[in-house]
């Protein structure tokens, strides 16, 4: 086997000393994927963030905004509301009493459920949701849904569901 | 124009009291993707995390691991550091401290340069890098790039890549 000046630093590099069969490096088109799914996962977080600010939203919080507006009652268990935002209990805690302070939110313990605290969307919060809607979408269509050709809508969507889905089942079993 | 029983979380429904060619809701096709990308994004992130959790190693850590390894001297200065890990200077600064406190960089003035600091990958650093790079490419594998086929993989970079170029610019300008 041939010794190779090797940057650890690049996936499509064989590590030192070893064998090169033993890492699976990424290909240079692996990796060409890889680092745009990175870069999109990361900056559209950013945009989508930064477009919120004017309405004083995090992009977590709007995420509690949605999932809670989606739920019978408009309210869920903190420990449901987590496992729907995939965060820990603490970070959600953290979260909530943020949005509580603003207003948007309000934890409730439950009479007779052991189980705990309930976080209900206040009709404030449910005003929000409503007023920030349609500046949230046209931010999801221009810098993300609107680039992609109806044929690639539909081939990302076949290429990521069953990745999503294996994730979730990860996660549940965490 | 009718009146519905709306839901604003879900941006296929039109919000209440606007035409509804004032929002450019989601369809169910568009919808589903945007869900798809944003729990592939997030779970993703979570089970990388996990897996670099026995080196000691928060995901961001190892990206500033890798943007160090591949600079020149394998250092750079904080403030392009920032910009190449798309984070604010004052959270990069945090994440530095705790990584010196580790041994895995080291802070240097520079003298004569009054653009102000480094951030040096050390000796541990780097040894951390190439101990850490042939589990984590076996992560990557595992949960997203061996997930696609060939086919899938080109055509979702090149769906992807535009849309990363995209987001570049309105960063660059922000």
């Amino acid at each position: 086997m041939e010794t190779h000046t090797i940057d650890p630093a690049d996936p499509s590099a064989p590590a030192p000393g070893r064998p090169e069969e033993e890492t699976p490096w990424l290909t240079a088109r692996e990796q060409r994927l890889w680092r745009a799914h990175l870069e999109v996962a990361k900056l559209l977080d950013y945009q989508l963030s930064r477009e919120l600010q004017p309405h004083n939203l995090a992009i977590n919080d709007y995420e509690i905004l949605v999932v809670l507006s989606e739920a019978p009652e408009r309210r869920m268990r903190m420990t449901d509301l987590a496992t729907a935002t995939l965060q820990s209990k603490s970070r959600l805690s953290h979260q909530i009493t943020r949005m509580e302070t603003a207003g948007l939110v309000l934890r409730q313990e439950c009479p007779g459920d052991r189980r705990g605290l309930y976080a209900n969307l206040t009709e404030q919060g449910w005003e929000t949701m409503q007023r920030v809607a349609p500046c949230h979408v046209r931010s999801v269509r221009a810098h993300f849904i609107d680039r992609f050709s109806p044929e690639q809508l539909d081939a990302m969507y076949e290429a990521l569901a069953p990745v999503a889905e294996h994730l979730r089942g990860l996660r549940g079993r965490g």
